[in-house]
């Protein structure tokens, strides 16, 4: 009961924070490629930041899926990455208006790195409080290496969009990327 | 329970998609006829849209039913139409505010061609992963059927706005009706 | 299962529509009286809309309450009356903006006669497809009853906002008194 | 079931609060210093705010979780709550704009006073309807308990933001504390 709660306000959220992002797309004054043009770096934003969150929901949802029960630590553990996911339509509105700006960029890159530490502090408390639960093991190893890798890859995105934004721009795919390509443990642990 | 936390999230995305275009509904200042005159379109577009939008929450909530199980590709298969389905409040905007210019009217449809193909891959994916599921046959076929019909004449309106608007309205409002008329092979299955 | 995914979309579609209407209460600049003064009618009329809403839901609640089965007219009827709820938010920022202007209360009161509508017409189609459920019948004669009544309050709210829009005001308050009062049959039912 | 429908419209209400305050943030255009200065303060109530609502969401959670059955008066209780909390996302950005100005922090503390005696009256409520659920107890002492203590330093927040807004501010942190340290009893009550 406790646990359903927590994915029903969770998915809420998450459906929330991908469905305003597209209030971000303003209607342009006109049909003709003057009025459209500004809209194309906003529109790249919205498909990049669709797809993290996206990831976000479908990690989330494979990680509570073996978990056994809830407590106060793995609440505000959540609630504390729901946060920072909550800040991603702010940043990609800023990121897309501003059309790549490095600053904006590097923005985008350390608020990108702070969920991927919220994530894994969620990974990590949930962890520690199923000690004994062997379904959790491998989803959790999983998502650790990957999480690991995508919190460097971010933070190396922070510099890196100061010599060239399309560096970063490289690395936010390359994360995506990483978290796509399909795994067939977590399939295996989900027929269990 | 995996399948509970796909539909909960659907809703979701799908429940705000449908409610956020009343916000495009700007309050007019002043309750005059002029004040309300260029509300027309935008209101007209807002009733086509909130219909698909309601056509596609039945049909998929129609074709979920049956579903016994969920994998990595039906996740995926459902986010991309999501993400399809997440613009069409701005396609709808755009093609109010601009009093269905022609160019907005065929962006619309050719969004609407893409959501239609997004959700023949989703019944594509379903179809495959429950290649002995008998109760999903009847659905999957009627949604196959009326859905390829859907896809064509949703592209057939994407030329046709260029020489009509009319065109195009008349076969998004053909759409509808299709699947509007209510189903009894669909009730049947229902009340399996 | 079916009955609540109808539940959970229409939750949503309630829970986005009363919440959206707070972004219509726009930040004044400033914080002296001048500031402050214009957001008064919008307070007001989303107090009305925000009681009026939750009325809605709770009326929602009950009748799904006792319902056993869902069928394509059930669901049609239900997103109908979803479709005139979600239009509250835009005639309530009118209302507000415009300082209950009479032709703005005139449109609120059709709106609002035309929501009453549509949930009798969902009154009578779950009752039409639940002929033998003794259960319901409690629910639905009482709410039928104050259903009609509230119509025709609604519908007196139409010309007499031209009269004087204190009348029509009064009329508003008027239904939801109605509602609110404790209903000891709707709680006897709950209990059962 | 009605309790589960209940719990689903309080998180769809509470996860829209937490989520359209993000709607505030507006985007500032360029990406220098000067344009970034005055989200400070906006983003400060944004954290401020977050945090209370995300307290609210899992006070509710802990009390609902051991109610056994809902009644008319539990539901009103449960929307007059979500009806001030309705209202954060207005006096957040009203305080955040005018950069702490007073009587912005003033309105601010009146509110918080008002949601904690809504959520009192709720508390209140849920108790007298369950007068042998001895499970209730402890999380229903330690709330009363706590949220006195809120209400009243609250409520001494609103002449302290007539002498120094910083005393308001340091009160409404202190609140977050009080909630935010773990709580063993609560802990146990879940375990049970």
């Amino acid at each position: 009961m406790t646990k359903t709660r927590l994915e029903a306000f969770s998915d809420g959220v998450l459906a929330i924070i991908i469905t305003i992002m597209v209030l971000e797309l303003k209607t342009p004054r006109g049909t003709n490629w003057e009025a459209i043009r500004p809209l194309v770096p906003v529109f790249t934003c919205y498909v990049l930041s669709f797809t993290i969150i996206a990831i976000y929901w479908g990690n989330h949802h494979h990680l509570l899926h073996t978990v056994s029960h809830i407590n106060s630590k793995i609440i505000w553990a959540n609630t504390h990455l729901l946060f920072w996911l909550s800040l991603i339509p702010f940043a990609t509105a800023w990121m897309g208006e501003n059309h790549f700006e490095r600053i904006s960029v590097a923005a985008y890159a350390v608020l990108q790195t702070t969920c991927s530490i919220a994530y894994y502090i969620l990974l990590r408390v949930i962890a520690g409080s199923h000690p004994h639960n062997t379904h959790l093991r491998e989803p959790l190893e999983k998502q650790s290496k990957k999480g690991v890798i995508s919190l460097l890859l971010y933070l190396s995105a922070v510099p890196a969009a100061f010599i060239h934004t399309a560096i970063s721009a490289s690395l936010f795919f390359l994360v995506a990327v990483i978290w796509l390509i399909p795994d067939r443990n977590i399939e295996k642990a989900l027929k269990e």
